[in-house]
């Protein structure tokens, strides 16, 4: 099994040399899940000019930005692109997020910042209507660029 | 139904005016689960004097502090105690947040935002052992202060 | 003339001490207008779905936040309300702030800050159209609470 | 007309993708002017060791790094230099910001940013003494890099 | 002797409870020290204009706000005041920052944190004529509020 | 004697052009004392599961990636590596910081503050137990990389 990279030898927390690792273009994709009950959704158009989601979109793009301040043992990276979209389903609030980087390491930690922070303040937007909703399934959908190869999440 | 309180009458948003709110002593806490494999879990005490979960537990707290800074709509809130909760399962962890304020309005987004950061740091920890851990059940548990009356989730 | 109140004695610059300040209901109004071309003005409501206004309404109420954190001698102030208005008139964008706290001190520079931080993002999103956009009259609209009196400016 | 580049294909606002555009070095200027009465002027010079406007030079340097965290749509970008110069001219003070970056994308919103922290900082340090203080003609003077081309504001 | 505060019966790191402590009065002065050349001293006024000293000081005053963002068990507190003062001695420069609020816990760590970011600029205001600069007597000098008791550093 | 390079010639602070400056390869490495007394020291390992060092490791990490945010004149830099290490000693605890990257100029004050934000947060953890806790002698270590050359302190 691989090594828990963030720890050194002896078992300190550090954040890892990426020093000698080669600049490559870099992608990650991420999911988060927002339940909602029907009538929750069904009440989201109904304002006359705002809408929850814009608000949603802006906080991910700004907490991508914001990944290394976040998690402690996040590298800073130029990102050069963050996009946001939603899916309006049945059940709630569908986010996918997608974060570009030319850097030595990945935004996988970006694009599951970016997702997890756009549910949340989806949940902030909505939580007067229903102090039920749940947020689920934050995981990464794909992973380009870099050593370790590209990953796609199995979606049977 | 209740109105979506963060949109004024003409349906922009805005951060709701919180003046005539009486400061009273709030507490909230709300709940995560990071999913993984029983190999993942298995590897974490493996680190002769590191543990995820403790730089999980400090990303959590700094967290709490910064939800207005990361939820667009949120008041920034004298935070008077944070206490991060995990709990190692058979499927993965649990992390339970407890966040306390004396003010004008609530900790939920807080208490929201604490849980899902220690999910995310404890996912960017582990996440080099398998690209598959899942985050969730982000959820509110228990609520209390504020004229909109204790919230307690239904556990059955 | 009143004393610049940001210098000690010796001339210093320093956070000018609150401690004995009453804590009262303090609110404060200010402007900026973005000055754009017909054309630039024609184009922001083409977007199908976005408007670049949105954008600027959560930045200003970001902004607001941190203003303690952008101008040196402000103080962290609790925030209860931020409110942004937009009004497209022939020659630009006029932008409305107004912000209000329960504090010690006035909260004039966090309405300036917010209506300047969504001048600036509105012309962040419209400046590929035009590079020749320009922010006028920045000023204090309003203020009331605190010891030195109510403060209108005069539209004369 | 050009497109609104901030907004995709179906009108949401994102962060444009930058991975493809090379890296090239890039200056931009940018300009701001405090109006204030010919007794605030005077007042000035007259604090034996501070000077506001040394305190709205350091607050500028530091929001031209900040500007990412405050304009949503802006890329962070590793800023390689900053100046800023104040002209105390008749009618108050004028402010020209310059940044300098090798980016795949230009600093003019970190100028512009740089400018009108530095404008409100000199407001905060002089509205003592004068509420009717005000800011304006914050606009791009000077731009190079980047494929768009240079530009020079049109001083006639 | 006392407990660790910061560490719950179990032995977790936590943020402290303060939500039943009285809001009260509180100040706390803190001290470090820049020893350095006699030949990098005298080089300190001979900036036609600048001065080392007053961007430590702006500096030490953002620090002072952004303590609860730096140390992780820090309350996020309202400072009402903070003062730095620098003193030119023949070994160095003396650093004293004095900080107040009205909390339900004191500034003790603002006032350390404050007098070690002063120093921190100081140097890196002067590294360039001497590396081998170096920051010590990082303490509390005073502490006055709070249950604890007053505090004031034996001199002797 | 060399100049000090953040004053231009008229001698305003700035933030040093670093434009034409080749990026290379560049290392820091930084030193901080905390001096508590034995039974302080003696304290530290009884926490059933805390670690005040494990604190204080995450804080200095994070407090690295915040450098440009804190001294006014650093350049914002893409750290690549940051490795915080303790030695308990029988006067107290000795921090060592090492900071990496690739860049137009170094992380010496990234080293320098991660190691006093990590003696900072010692002392916060532990100064319950003993006001008298001291933190002294912050300097460099070592430096390679730029054009200045090596620097190694000289440790006679």
């Amino acid at each position: 099994m691989s090594k828990l990279s963030h720890y050194d030898d002896a078992g300190s927390a550090r954040m890892v040399d990426i020093s000698d690792k080669p600049v490559t273009a870099r992608v990650a994709k991420a999911h988060a899940f927002v339940h909602m009950s029907p009538e929750v959704l069904a009440a989201l158009p109904s304002n006359p000019k705002g809408d929850p989601l814009e608000v949603a979109r802006i906080a991910a793009i700004q907490a991508a930005k914001r990944t290394s301040d976040l998690i402690p043992m996040c590298h800073p990276i130029p990102i050069s692109k963050v996009d946001i979209d939603f899916g309006i389903e049945a059940g709630g609030i569908r986010v996918t997020s997608t974060v570009a980087c030319s850097a030595g390491t990945g935004v996988e930690m970006e694009a599951m910042t970016a997702a997890s922070i756009a549910a949340l303040t989806i949940y902030d937007m909505t939580k007067a209507l229903d102090k039920g909703i749940q947020i689920t399934d934050i995981h990464l959908l794909f992973k380009s660029g870099g050593k370790s190869g590209d990953y796609q999440r199995d979606s049977s």
